[in-house]
C-alpha cells in the first residue's frame, strides 16, 4: 500500500489528493494544511468581503469530514510540515492544536504550499488595521473588522487583479476607495493604453487612485491611519489593503535542499517533478518555463493550480506518464462594469525579452450592431513580425471579453498564428456575436499589417511626433471632427477621399486615422494605391489615442 | 483593369466586394441583386418581426449608395442575373426596374446567390398567411400583415435554428406559438436527449409543439388557415411560418454547366473556385468537402460566408493562394431563455456515417457556484474511441454556452483530442468560470472513458435494459432518492459507499448514477478497485435520464 503525503490543503493539494484517490482506492493519503480549512474558495474572498457571495459556508468548498466520507483522505488540519527529511523519507510536522511535533513517513510527497504576500518592512506596517488577504483567516479577520469598525475610507495598496477586485468590493460596501500604485498604470500584465482604459473606467465609479507612488510610512492618527506616500502625500484612512504582490512559500522546501529557480520558486521537470524524485511540486510555489520566453515563471493562478493536481496524481500513481506544458498566465477579472482579460507576453514585457513583435489594437462590439445590448470591447493582440505567431492578447469590455481571451490562448498555446485567429469558427448568432467575431478580426487586421498591405503606428509613436513633417489625416466625418480631434490634423473623410486627392500632400509622411482603426484602414489602402507612399493608420484610433494621452 | 462580376449583394457576395476593393483599387467591380437590398442582416431579420430590433434600418448594414461611396462599387439592386456565359464570359441581366435586359462581361465571376427556403407542394400553400422567410422583402411581408392581422395564433413548421427563433418572435408578439415537426426532436443537429432540454424549456414557455408530425394540407377557414397534419390533428392559426429548410440556388449555375456535388450545391476547390477558373463561388450555394468526413455538404451559415468572401476576393485577385479549409457546422440559438449550440457531427450523423464514436454528457455551472448567477449547463462530446480525437459538441445552457463551443470547435478543427480540451488554459476568476472549466471537466471525464478508468452507459442503453439482470444503483443522498429515481434502483449514498460495499451485489452487471454523472464516477471508482468487474456509470446521470425520459 503506497503512503502518499501532500502539503496544503487548497487549489494544488487538496485537487491531487482527490484524484490520488480515484486513482488509487487502497493508498494511505495524508493531507496537512496549517490553516483551519481546506478547500475553500481563494477567488472568491474578495467577493465575500463585498457581500456579493453572502454565505460564509459557500467559500468552504470541501471540508476535512467531506473530503474524508466522500474520498477517505486523512486530513489534518492546523498542522504545519515543519521539515522535510529527504533521505529518511519523512514530514515533520508541528500539530498547532496540541502543539506536538510528530513525523510522518511517506512514499511520495507532494508539496502545494502556495504564495504568501508580500509585506514590506515599511515603518507602521503592524498597525492593525492593515491587512493582507490570502485566506480564510484573513478574510475573517477584514470582515469583522469591517462589520465592527464600519470604516469609510479605504485604501488599497498595489492594482493587481486582487488589489482591484478588493477596491471593487470595498466599494460596494459604500467606502472611499483609494488605489496607490508604483507602476504608472494599473494591471501590470495589461500594456500602458490598455491599463489607461481601465483608469478611464474606475474614475467614473470616483475611484481615486495614484500611479507612481509608493508607501513611505503608515502612522497612527488617533483610531485611524495616515498613509505616507512618497511623493510626499498623506491619505488618511480607516483600513489597508496590502496587495502589492505574493512570493512562493518555499522556506520548508529550500531547507530540504531542493533546487529552485533563480525568481524563488520550486524548478520542477515537466512532470512536475523536483530534483528529488520522490518529491513532487506544483501551484503559486513552483517555477516552470514559460511556453514563449522558456524561461522559468511563476504562475499564481488557480486553473494551473488545479490542473497541475491532476497530472501530478497521475505521475505519483503511475509513475511520469504526464506533461505539463506551462502556462502564458490567461488571467481575468472584472472591475466593476467591465472585464479585464490578458494572456501571453505584453508588448513591454516582450520588449524586455528582446523579442521583436508586431502589436494591433481594435475596438468593436461584443456581438452584432442591430441587436440590443451589444457593447464596446478593445483588442490588443502581439505577434511575431514575420511569421504572425501569436505572443499575447489583452482585452477590455463587457461581455465576451473571457470568451476571446480564452480563444486566443488556446491558439496561442499551439504555437498558432494570427491565420489561426482569421480561421476560428465561431458560433455566430446576433445576441453572442458577428458574422466576423473580434478574434476573426484581430487575425485580419493583423495580416494586412504582416503582409505590409497597410502600415501602422501607434498612439506612442504618434504623440512623439513633430507635427511639422508629417500630415495627420482624419478621415472621421466633420462632426465627429469637429468634437475632438488630435491638434493640426486635416480632415478629409473616408467616403470623399476619391475626390479630395488633391488636398493632401505628397511629399510628406501621411498618419491617417478615424474613430478606431477601421476606416483608417480603408484610406490608407486608397491613398496608397493611388501613389501616397508613406502612409501609416494609427492602430485603435482616435479612440486608443483619447484614452492613452488624456 | 480587371473587372470583376460578383451575383448577389448579402453576406458573401457583399463581402468579398468589399476586400476585392481594399486590394484592388482600380479594379472595375459591378455587384447584381436582384433584391432591392444588400448588405442586410439576415441573421436578424426575426429579432426585427420580434420587436426586440426596433429599426428597420438596423438591418441594412450598408446600402448601395455608402458602398459606392466607400467602396466605389457599382451596385446594382433590383437587377438579376439570368444567364452565365462562359465562353464568352458574359452574364446576362435582366433589370426588374425598367424590364431591360443586357449583357455584362467580367474577367473574374464571384457567385453568392445563397439558398431558398424550401415550399414543398403541399395542398393550400399558397394561402397568403403562409410565409417563408429569406430575405428584407420576406420580413416586411410578414412584419406588414403581423401589425395589421394583428395575429393572435401562429404555427411554425419545422423547429430548426430559424423555426425556433421565429417562434421566440413571436411568442415575444403575444402570440399562441405551436411548432410542427416530422422528427420526433427539435433542432437537428443535436443529439435526442440535448434536444429533450429544448423540449422541457419549450413547455416552460407554454410553446406547443407537435413532433413526428408534417402538414398534409393547409386549408382557407374564414379569413384564417387551418393546417392539417398527417396525425390528423387540426391547428387553426392565423399565421403559418414555412422553416423546414433551404436549398441552394443553384439554377443559374447548373445551367452554366458548372459542377454541382450530390446534394445540390456548387461543387467548389480549396480555393473556392468552380470547375471553371474563372468563377468562384461560396456561401450557402456551394458544397464543400466536410472536415470529418471528406464528403461534400453545404454550410447554411453566415460565418463561414462571410469569411470565404474574404478568401474569395484575395484569390481572384492575386491568383489562388489562400485556401479554405472547410466547416463543421458551428452554430448557435437563443431559444427564449437558453443558448443552444453545437460543432462538428452528433451521434446519429456519426452512426449514419458508419463512424466509431464515444459519447459523454456532463452537467455542471457556468461559473463557480460560490459566486451568484451561477447557470446549469449540459454538454455532449463526442470523440473517437482510441484516439479521443473531437468529433463534435453540444452545449445547452444560459451564459458562456457561446464560449465553451468556440473553444470545442476551434480545437476540433485543428484535429483536436479529448486531452486538448483538458489543457485549455482559460482565465478564470469567479464571475466567467470556474478553476477547471466546463471544456477541461469534459476532457477529464472523456480521458477517465478512454483509459477505461470508467465505463460509461447513456439513457437508452438503460432504458432499453431488463432491470432483473442489473443492479441500479443510485448514490445520491436518501432525500434526492426519494424526489425520485430510476425505477427498481437501490439507493446506497457514495459517502457511505465504503461502508456498504455487502450490499451491492457482485453477481450482477451494476450500473451507477447519481444526479450528473460526477458522483456515479466516485463510487464507480470505489467499486471497481474493490472487485466489482462490471461496473458501469450512466453518463449524464438521472438528469439526463430524467429529461429524455420523461
Ligand atoms: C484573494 C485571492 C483572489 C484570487 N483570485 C484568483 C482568480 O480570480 N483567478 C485565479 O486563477 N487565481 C486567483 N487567485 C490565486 C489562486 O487562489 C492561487 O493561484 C491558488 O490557490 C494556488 O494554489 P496552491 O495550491 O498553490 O496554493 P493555495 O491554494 O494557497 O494553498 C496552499 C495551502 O498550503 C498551506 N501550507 C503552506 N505551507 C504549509 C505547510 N508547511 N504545512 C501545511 N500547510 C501549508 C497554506 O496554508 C495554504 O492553505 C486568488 C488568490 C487570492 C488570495
Ligand atoms: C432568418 C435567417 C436567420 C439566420 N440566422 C443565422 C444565424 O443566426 N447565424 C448564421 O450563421 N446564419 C444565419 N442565417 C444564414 C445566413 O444568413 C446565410 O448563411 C448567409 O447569409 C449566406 O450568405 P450568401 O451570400 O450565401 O447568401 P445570402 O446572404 O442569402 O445572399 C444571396 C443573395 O443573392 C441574391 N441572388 C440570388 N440569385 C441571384 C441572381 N441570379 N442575381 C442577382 N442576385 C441574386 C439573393 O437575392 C440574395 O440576396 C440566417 C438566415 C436567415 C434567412
Ligand atoms: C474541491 C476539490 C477538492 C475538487 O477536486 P476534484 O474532485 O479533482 O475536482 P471536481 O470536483 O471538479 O471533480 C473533477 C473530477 O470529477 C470528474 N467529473 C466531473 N464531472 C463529471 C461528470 N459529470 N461525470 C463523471 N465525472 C465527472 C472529472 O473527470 C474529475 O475526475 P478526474 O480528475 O479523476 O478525471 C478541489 O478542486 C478544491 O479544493 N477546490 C477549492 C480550492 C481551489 O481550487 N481554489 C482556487 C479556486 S477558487
Ligand atoms: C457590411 C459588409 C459589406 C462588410 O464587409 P467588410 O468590409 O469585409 O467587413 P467589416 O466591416 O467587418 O470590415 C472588415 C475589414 O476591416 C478591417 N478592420 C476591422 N477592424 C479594423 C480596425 N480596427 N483597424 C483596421 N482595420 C480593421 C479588417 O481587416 C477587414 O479588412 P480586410 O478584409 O481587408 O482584412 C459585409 O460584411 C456584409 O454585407 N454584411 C451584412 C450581410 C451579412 O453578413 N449577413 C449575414 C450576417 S447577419
Amino acid at each position: 500500500m503506497a503512503k502518499y503525503v501532500i502539503i496544503g490543503g487548497v487549489a494544488g493539494g487538496a485537487t491531487a489528493a482527490a484524484r490520488l484517490r480515484r486513482l488509487d482506492e487502497q493508498a494511505e493519503i495524508i493531507m496537512f494544511e496549517r490553516g483551519q480549512y481546506i478547500s475553500y474558495a481563494n477567488c472568491g474572498l474578495p467577493y465575500y468581503i463585498g457581500d456579493t457571495i453572502k454565505e460564509r459556508e459557500k467559500l468552504l468548498v470541501q471540508t476535512p469530514e467531506s473530503f474524508k466520507a466522500r474520498l477517505n483522505v486523512d486530513v489534518r488540519v492546523l498542522q504545519e510540515v515543519m521539515k522535510i527529511n529527504r533521505e529518511a523519507k519523512t514530514v515533520e510536522i508541528q500539530n498547532h492544536k496540541t502543539g506536538e511535533s510528530y513525523v510522518e513517513s511517506y512514499d511520495k510527497l507532494i508539496v502545494s504550499p502556495g504564495a504568501e504576500p508580500v509585506r514590506p518592512p515599511i515603518p507602521g506596517i503592524s498597525h492593525p488595521s492593515i491587512f493582507t488577504l490570502r485566506n480564510v483567516h484573513d478574510t475573517d479577520k477584514i470582515k469583522t473588522y469591517c462589520n465592527e469598525r464600519k470604516p469609510r475610507r479605504a485604501v488599497v495598496i498595489g492594482a493587481g487583479f486582487i488589489g482591484l477586485e478588493m477596491a471593487e468590493n470595498l466599494h460596494a460596501l459604500g467606502m472611499d476607495v483609494t488605489i496607490v500604485e508604483m507602476a504608472n498604470q494599473v494591471m501590470a500584465p495589461l500594456d500602458y493604453e490598455m491599463a489607461a482604459e481601465v483608469h478611464q473606467h474606475l474614475k467614473t465609479k470616483n475611484v481615486e487612485f495614484y500611479l507612481k507612488d509608493g508607501v513611505n510610512a503608515f502612522e497612527k492618527v488617533d483610531d485611524h491611519v495616515k498613509v505616507v506616500l512618497q511623493s510626499g502625500r498623506e491619505i488618511e484612512t480607516e483600513l489597508v489593503i496590502l496587495s502589492i504582490g505574493v512570493r512562493p512559500e518555499t522556506k520548508l522546501v529550500k531547507e530540504a535542499g531542493l533546487e529552485l529557480a533563480e525568481n524563488g520558486g520550486i524548478k520542477v521537470n515537466e512532470y512536475l517533478q523536483t530534483n528529488d524524485e520522490h518529491v513532487y511540486a506544483l501551484g503559486d510555489a513552483i517555477a516552470f518555463p514559460h511556453p514563449i520566453t522558456g524561461k522559468y515563471v511563476n504562475t499564481y493562478l488557480a486553473g494551473p493550480a488545479n490542473k497541475q493536481g491532476r497530472i501530478v496524481a497521475d505521475n505519483v500513481v503511475m509513475g511520469n506518464t504526464r506533461v505539463y506544458k506551462g502556462a502564458i498566465a490567461t488571467a481575468i477579472a472584472k472591475v466593476f462594469d467591465i472585464t479585464v482579460a490578458s494572456t501571453g507576453l505584453a508588448a513591454k514585457a516582450l520588449k524586455k525579452e528582446g523579442i521583436d513583435y508586431i502589436s494591433s489594437i481594435i475596438h468593436g462590439s461584443s456581438h452584432a450592431g442591430y441587436y440590443p445590448g451589444a457593447m464596446p470591447y478593445t483588442l490588443k493582440i502581439l505577434f511575431q513580425p514575420k511569421t504572425g505567431k501569436l505572443y499575447g492578447a489583452q482585452m477590455i469590455g463587457y461581455d465576451g471579453v473571457d470568451k476571446r481571451i480564452d480563444l486566443i490562448a488556446t491558439v496561442l498555446m499551439k504555437n498558432g498564428t494570427i491565420y489561426d485567429l482569421q480561421e476560428i469558427e465561431h458560433a455566430y448568432a446576433p445576441p453572442y456575436s458577428s458574422a466576423k467575431d473580434p478574434v476573426n478580426q484581430a487575425g485580419f487586421v493583423a495580416e494586412n499589417i504582416l503582409t505590409d498591405r497597410l502600415k501602422v503606428m501607434n498612439w506612442r509613436d504618434v504623440s512623439n511626433m513633430d507635427s511639422r513633417n508629417i500630415c495627420l489625416l482624419d478621415v472621421r466625418t466633420p462632426e465627429e471632427h469637429e468634437l475632438g480631434h488630435i491638434e493640426g490634423s486635416l480632415n478629409v473623410e473616408v467616403d470623399k477621399i476619391r475626390e479630395r486627392l488633391d488636398e493632401i500632400p505628397r511629399d510628406k509622411k501621411i498618419i491617417v486615422y478615424c474613430g478606431v482603426g477601421i476606416r483608417g484602414y480603408f484610406a490608407c489602402r486608397i491613398l496608397t494605391q493611388n501613389g501616397f507612399t508613406d502612409v501609416y493608420n494609427l492602430s485603435g484610433g482616435y479612440k486608443t489615442y483619447e484614452h492613452t494621452t488624456s
